[in-house]
């Protein structure tokens, strides 16, 4: 099987599509769009072999492909899946899938009509701290768990090219807050009972580059997101992943993409002790429920090593239009986390929680 | 002047009560009241002026003080603030005033009837890591600030004595809640619009042993407050206070009860960059909004130094005994954190935010 594959919008994510698209036996990029000339003037370079357009009608019209991944704007993901699904192309979309649940419902419409394929680049549920931590959460490694943190601070305060406009899809729930979500979701299998947030614009003008999501679910976990393009520290590592989980059986952190951290435990736990003693000082003023450890009482594993890479999207997707595996990234999932976005961006103007599922 | 005493209540900080109370010119300690005999037995042998009894209304029928200092159980707050106003005294109660804010305001119309003094011990109001971030807030040191995080971690994840049944009034919520409640309400002076909690037994079986405060307020500050007793984590340092604050000027962190920290800010803003580059690389695939800042980029400098000490608290105590100062801690205000702490349960029982004022 070799699978010929259009590639429209060549900017960051676009170009790595293109090399996905090369490298794996199943498939080929025969084409890209892009509206932008010096672009495609970059891939006639790079790619004498690929056809280039700056037009999505021309580019279905012209060139004989089996499916597309659109990386265009957030602003132009429906146009260009409804027009790829008329044109009878599997599709890969970027996330986020689509400005509102609305407007992916009105896709997905015409996707069914089609009868293509149709799945989303939520790829970083393939990233290597998440599946560390997704690891400890199935395995039960903390025991039960209450809350979770997920987090990533930056330092540059603004935003590249269109990510700064507001009408093109711009701003960073819609950039990074999507995979933030999806994979709280993806991991926490259960029901959503309401969702809490604050965004903020603190640097951009337009746009936000700050949120914090607080998603309670069921099973009595509570999921904690936050994400800062202008959350500064001199402290090592600050610019980069974090997690935190907080279970009845010891904790666990996690920081950086390829994480480092620690599972830490208690060798036991302090019982009810008689009142009349002032044990442990801290060091302002002594309090008896927080100060320093005696020696040995935590002790520390390695947090779960993963192996596994965001490649592995693509090869899920192979297989899964060979029919040999279900789509990883499911229509109703990111339909959810569409749905949860809007929820963050309704209790952030309220400044209330909302119900959700 | 020579104000003569009474401390109800010889545990943990009634000793140190007693000892505050010999150590000021105002004041003397000339009574005890416990009813564990063991305690009375230790203030005996301590000081032998002290008398001793084991019931309140002996206390104030034989020996003639001015005021009392209720140090008991919280759940023996409102009876003994009652009974103190009755008998004419200048009362300090402890943290927190009353277990609900119904019963505050019955003990208010009894002191207002008897027209004694009243005012509670919240003497973390001078605890140095809170002022140097006060200091930090009330100069704008960091620009416009969008967020402060006030955080506690333990290991023990258990209580002492009385904490741990909550009919007495035990969990961290009364013990320590109502002391960093009371702490963001002082620090931001502005309407608080919502108020939002999680609230769990994570080890113990009848108290919380951690919550997750989120307080909006009109001025768009959020204030985040988090307290485990059992989050645990190796690195130096954890167990201890944190304090975390975001502005659109840079950011500034503090850990320790005797603080050591940074602000944080960097030499420029990143700008929007053309979309054909790909400059910033995190060490888990390219991100371009996030990664490791270029040498030079971040600044920092020192945290405010302050002078102070809880024993601050009752220096403005005497003053305000004498009439050169009013109380710095004042019922409507201890009354505004206990009503903050019954929205706190609301919320946590309900998932959804309450909304404040």
């Amino acid at each position: 099987m070799n699978l010929k594959y259009a590639v429209i919008g060549y900017g960051f994510i676009g170009r790595r599509h293109v090399k996905t698209l090369k490298s794996f036996a199943e498939s080929d990029c025969v084409a890209v769009c892009d509206i932008n000339p010096l672009r495609l003037k970059e891939v006639k370079e790079l790619y004498p072999e690929i056809a280039v357009y700056d037009n999505a009608d021309q580019l279905f019209d012209k060139t004989d492909v089996d499916g597309v991944i659109i990386a265009a704007n957030n602003n132009q993901h429906k146009d260009l899946v409804i027009k790829a699904a008329r044109a009878g192309k599997h599709i890969i979309c970027e996330k986020p899938v689509a400005m509102s649940v609305r407007d992916l419902d009105e896709m997905v419409a015409e996707v069914e009509k089609a009868g293509v394929t149709f799945t989303v680049h939520q790829q970083r549920r393939f990233d290597k701290d998440f599946r560390s931590v997704k690891e400890c959460y199935d395995q039960k490694m903390v025991g039960d768990i209450y809350i979770i943190k997920s987090s990533l601070y930056g330092f540059n305060g603004n935003m590249h090219d269109w990510h700064v406009f507001k009408e093109e899809g711009g701003g960073m729930l819609y950039d990074w807050g999507v995979h933030l979500i999806d994979q709280i979701l993806y991991m926490v299998n259960s029901r959503l009972i309401s969702v809490y947030a604050d965004i903020r614009n603190v640097i951009n003008k337009e746009v936000d580059d700050y949120f914090k999501i607080i998603l309670r679910f069921e099973n009595r976990v509570t999921a904690e997101i936050e994400l800062g393009t202008y959350i500064l520290s001199d402290r090592p590592n600050w610019f980069e992943r974090h997690w935190y989980v907080g279970g009845n059986k010891g904790s666990m952190y996690a920081d950086k993409f390829d994480p480092s951290g620690k599972i830490v435990r208690t060798t036991r736990l302090l019982e009810n002790v008689p009142g009349d003693q002032e044990k442990s000082t801290a060091s302002y003023g002594p309090t008896r429920s927080f100060g320093i450890p005696e020696p040995g009482l935590l002790i520390v594993e390695d947090i779960p090593q993963v192996d596994c890479e965001q490649m592995d999207y693509f090869t899920n997707y192979f297989k899964a239009i060979k029919g040999e595996e279900e789509f990883l990234v499911k229509i109703p999932e990111v339909r959810r986390v569409l749905s949860v976005m809007e929820a963050c961006w309704k209790s952030a103007r309220t400044m209330k929680s909302v119900d959700f599922e």
